[in-house]
């Protein structure tokens, strides 16, 4: 993903570095010309990212290299203002700045595609507020609800997520500034001056102190992000369990080039879901990684920070990827309502049977009731009736229920028994 | 632990069954009388919860027996009223409902510890605002902090840890109700009144609609569970570290029983970091576990939801356990002042190179001033005289910085930089 | 479970120490009578392993309060053996070597359910060796298998399951015995003496050298649960896609009681595969755990050590129960071969598709052929007939295959390819 | 890592499909001069990877659009022959082929690397077979060892990892070739017999039949890997905690330009270690995402293989670069056998107090000789004197042990046990 990518990693960290001469020259501690010269040799681009990761893993972080470089460009500029570059700082300051600034970019792509999914799934759960489809539970056919109630659902997950990722994308990424041991010891009385002017030069929040060893705002962004997987990849099986081919109620947008087998020319598969799930199936292990590495020693750790960024950086590239195709997918998802009504219709002893047995319960006891209703599916599955049939031949039921009554039970849009409300709630809205 | 323990389970789900009774005379459904009664058979204490687990394996869910056997104490007191036991619910409604009810007890307890936990440490924090420590990087020696620095930083991210758990669990611990397929279809048009009274009862939240196979909000609940076990892992292994016995800086309260050694009689173990490293080595996969199993299918999943009641069980109960023993850690450490300082000493040139490579830095140049410290360590440690005495003679040193300024430079106090104004901003207040 | 419970495992640190009073006896350490007194003291049924577990929480291992009993039981015996109980042990060499004795139990039991399951499905692949079955690939309908085939790869990978938890056991289940630091230094230089009468007593081999804080050979025993464990629920998967009402072709054995719905009287839900699901749900972060824990400190670690046991006890716990619920479903699992036949004619066109165009593809070419089998796809969609009949009737189709060869293409036995060949290789035996 | 890198992933793939049309023609299903056409073809050096992993990502597989690439390119030289580019085969064939290919040729760049750590560190324990070392247990000190007992457990964890590594990999790494459902349907009764020639042109076994959604041999071997790296890690572990300051028993290999820091000129970091360390924190959860991906749907699973790649060259780059590291640092370890000695005499009451009880307890009694031993420990420390001296002193010592008995207490020589033995053992050769 190009926001993450080892090229505008290294843009971050020279926007750190040059964001650090502004604010030494903002605090008094160097002059506004060192402050530009510094700027300047961070403008150039000459810094070969692969170059500076493969020097780097020697030394053991790449800002080591970078330093020098920098250093050696700022004094073809100016000799003085060379000996201030990245003054007061320390590696891991400008990688954990640099990784706050590529992970609040990356999620700005994110928030938009969660907003288009939001978007078109209440469209979608409007639409179908009344569209009677087979409930399934623990994947066996259960009473019917509306598919907008369905859709509702998965928008408000999505909403959730994007919700919990703001908030935590507001309290996690701020800004790393605290020198070798994280009290900014080599600017004096200044140090906080000096973040302060860093923070607005980079239009971070400041933390309250540096947080080297303290990782947990930053990993409670990557579980957030691992919680909004999570939702996508409910939604993904709901839809890719949807399309096989014997239930065929939902598809995925098709287009020339997608979803083909090499092997196979009929199949339509479920390309975009697989993606989405592939990539889910990896990351409640990556969020277990990060939360693994938070027992960092001292005053900064060994190992386990060094393992963070892989991981921040495949966890929120799952993310866009599947967040962007989530959104394809809700802006083209065929509903095949006739084959939702031919799949009802082919369950039908199923599908009214708990309303049925509700509605006896209260005069015949739970126990009776569904003794009832059980030889009462046996009777239409051997006779190869409807249900709604031998009910209303049977004299017990004929006792219970009056006619109107009966019909209530089996009547679809009444089975449907609050979805309307809850989708109502769901999308915060009233849907007409 | 006890509110986790299958007994006050078996409790809470008594709890939401009788509640459920209330609820539904409330609305109108049934009479009070059969609500008492139902309620009157729910406080019977002839329910072993052990035996509903095993008869529930078999069932797919302890409900099943459990609803049975409410039936026929119900009926035993009014037959009638027996008809409208677990009227409207599904299995998963009661258990989820009872989660929620255990785990929003068990956070009471965690908070508290918490709570004890930030105290402690705010107050070790004041008292030792200007006490010299060595600090550590990469498991090296580095520049001195304040050992007030370190618990502040301590004490803070316990509090961050309080505030994301107080938060996601207001969002999170709401009612599950919402009968087979998430619409209540046997309430008819009477399925929120009933939910909303259902609610109050129990004193929960009312979700937007029925969460069956949504996960989100408890799993994010649990993230923040174990973002707070990273917090206090990485507290315990600080400090089983200083308590080796080479560094000796901290030691955990003693007491007779405790950390002693089957086989070496003069051994003082870190017992209490041991169990909370030991608890919070598991944690990370446990989120792992609940994230992968939330892709559940449909209106109710397979497997999935089946499968998170231990995690969520194991993770509470390790949070309660570790916040519990860091209570009592941060209530009696013991800290030793003399022998912070004395490590100080034995690694002093390491400790204040960094300060005068920075003093020297603005006239030399980055480059030459770190030459020029190395070979002033390298004279210290060759003619075993400390680094400020070797400094002191060195013409250059003397030409770049005046007795006072290099004074400055090995003053410990000054060296502690911005510690005094991060601890204020750390622990919210001002710290004398 | 029975093995892994608390109960057991004081039983098994017994059993550790008595075998211990009889090495040192065997080695010339101490008399007979003193291991007969050390042996007695073990018998008595007085310790209560939930209190001693409570103890043990304090003192940090149960084996403190532990040796302190039984030195109090065998003093009540014979003042002098008592001396010498525990003698030369570390509390890690009981615990670990109660470990290994209650993991090679529950490993027997586990092997027995492997053995049944293997048993039926190699019996059930015999069978239904040309039973035609629709196969599916990315839960889209494909060309047919033989449902012979399906069951016989599930054979094979329980088999081979089987073999590496074999494999593995073998090489990780011996003694640990070492004394604090791994050197046996209290026995001076009968160590060894001492350890290979130990490890005989036990049935266990003698691994080359203490333990503590190498756990590879565990873990590795511990992943090859956890890669069953994965071969499992690709079964207990593959059974409960089959169970959905829409396609049906498989069901788990019925019994009264299982699988019922608290408010759906007509549910056969799939609950042995749930189970499996379940459990399976949370072996990987559990492997995950027992990895994270491996890299323990010098030559006896902190935290690490002490996270492994409940991971343990819950990994082959977990083993257990699906192992033994995989062998009830196997034992009973009903297949419709009607419903599998009728699945495959409703999917007639994707099911010859492939061979169609591979038949057609030596003479046109892959595009060409797979574009003249798309237009015979829509073709015979848009006239309601076969894929076979439209076939027969194109003009490029008679061009390149005969009548023979045409009816080849459609015929189901002979689209089962290598079917029979693949089946023999997985049971390893010929099969008529 | 270059043997995982996507350029080498193509070459792999085109090695497979030049390989099958060679086997076609060894069948007799293709002639030798198309099955030379296609190899050539595959020669071709004009596909761009990166183009390709673009194009797959829409198509859902790499493998169409190099396959389509490949059938124009075979077409330019002989359309006849470009008819049977691919054939018979899936996607999932291409793709598993691929990457056993890979996989089988970086793990030889693993076993170098075992195989140089395992010398080193077998040299070394030799050399400090009788090197005394303070033995550490829960992070505190304990008795004597000798240093090449530790270095011996080393060897032999690298040494059994690489054999585990070894074995499975023989198992898992074979040929994967089943076409779209695993029976080969379009190659007729011909398919085994393909498959054979196949195998061996690639040098590869030939599994019992397709494993498609069997991945028990595959994430068998990368759970191998991911024990292996527990193990590298215990040892980088070790070797981080001796080279704390404080303690600076062992040190890496220094190097110019290595394990630096950015701010602090005095550093030596143990930057070797950090590396192995920070890869071995991401294993464990990516052992746990294979495992989670294992229940792959019917003949070819959604969302499951799909995820398995990235796991599978993280986990196998990670086992390359920390076995490669970890042998530098074998290679040039400084073992500061003189800071062993210091750190021992320094500890001397904790080393010897072990050995001190157990030498009385035989006498006094466990609880009485702890006692006693524990009031020498005090004295000693009050009086500022040894542990011998005291005890010497100790009338209760003196009635149970002679002067000689009690030298043999205090000698380090007599107090390293069982370690020769063990060495031994451990690396499976006498040591001198």
């Amino acid at each position: 993903t190009h926001a993450l990518s080892s090229e505008q990693r290294l843009k971050a960290m020279l926007k750190v570095e040059a964001a650090l001469g502004s604010a030494l020259a903002k605090s008094g501690i160097i002059t506004q010309e060192h402050a530009n010269a510094i700027q300047e040799a961070c403008r150039a681009d000459s810094l070969n990212a692969q170059e500076l990761e493969s020097q780097g893993a020697k030394a053991g972080t790449p800002v080591i290299p970078l330093v020098k470089q920098l250093v050696a460009q700022t004094h073809s500029i100016s000799e003085s203002a060379s000996h201030f570059v990245h003054f007061g700082a320390t590696s891991q300051d400008i990688l954990d700045t640099a990784s706050v600034l590529q992970l609040k970019k990356v999620l700005q792509s994110i928030y938009r595609n969660l907003t288009r999914i939001d978007s078109e799934f209440t469209n979608l759960a409007a639409i179908h507020k009344r569209t009677p489809l087979l409930g399934r539970t623990l994947l066996q056919a259960g009473p019917p609800i509306s598919f907008g109630l369905k859709v509702a659902g998965w928008a408000a997950a999505i909403r959730r997520g994007k919700i919990r990722l703001e908030e935590a994308a507001q309290l996690s990424l701020c800004l790393q500034f605290g020198g070798p041991v994280g009290n900014l010891s080599s600017l004096d009385f200044k140090g906080l001056e000096v973040s302060q002017h860093l923070a607005d030069e980079l239009d971070l929040p400041l933390a309250d102190a540096p947080w080297h060893t303290h990782r947990d705002r930053l990993v409670n962004l990557a579980s957030s992000v691992g919680v909004l997987m999570g939702s996508l990849a409910k939604i993904a099986r709901d839809i890719s369990l949807h399309m096989q081919g014997e239930i065929d109620e939902l598809r995925e947008p098709s287009e020339p080039g997608k979803g083909g087998s090499s092997a196979m020319p009929h199949k339509h598969n479920p390309v975009g879901c697989m993606h989405i799930l592939a990539a889910a199936n990896r990351t409640p292990a990556i969020v277990s990684s990060l939360l693994s590495a938070m027992p960092q020693e001292h005053e900064r750790g060994l190992g386990g920070w060094q393992s963070e960024w892989p991981s921040f950086k495949e966890l929120f590239s799952a993310a866009l990827t599947a967040s962007s195709i989530m959104a394809e997918i809700a802006e083209g998802l065929e509903v095949d309502t006739e084959r939702m009504r031919s799949n009802l219709n082919a369950a039908k002893e199923v599908v009214f049977s708990e309303r049925l047995s509700a509605s006896l319960l209260p005069k015949l006891g739970r126990v009776e009731a569904q003794n009832l209703v059980g030889a009462l599916i046996k009777q239409s599955i051997k006779q190869k009736r409807t249900l709604s049939q031998v009910a209303a031949e049977n004299t017990v039921v004929q006792s219970v229920l009056d006619t109107d009554a009966l019909a209530g039970v089996f009547d679809i849009q009444e089975a449907l028994g609050s979805s309307s409300a809850f989708i109502e709630r769901l999308l915060n809205k009233e849907v007409s």
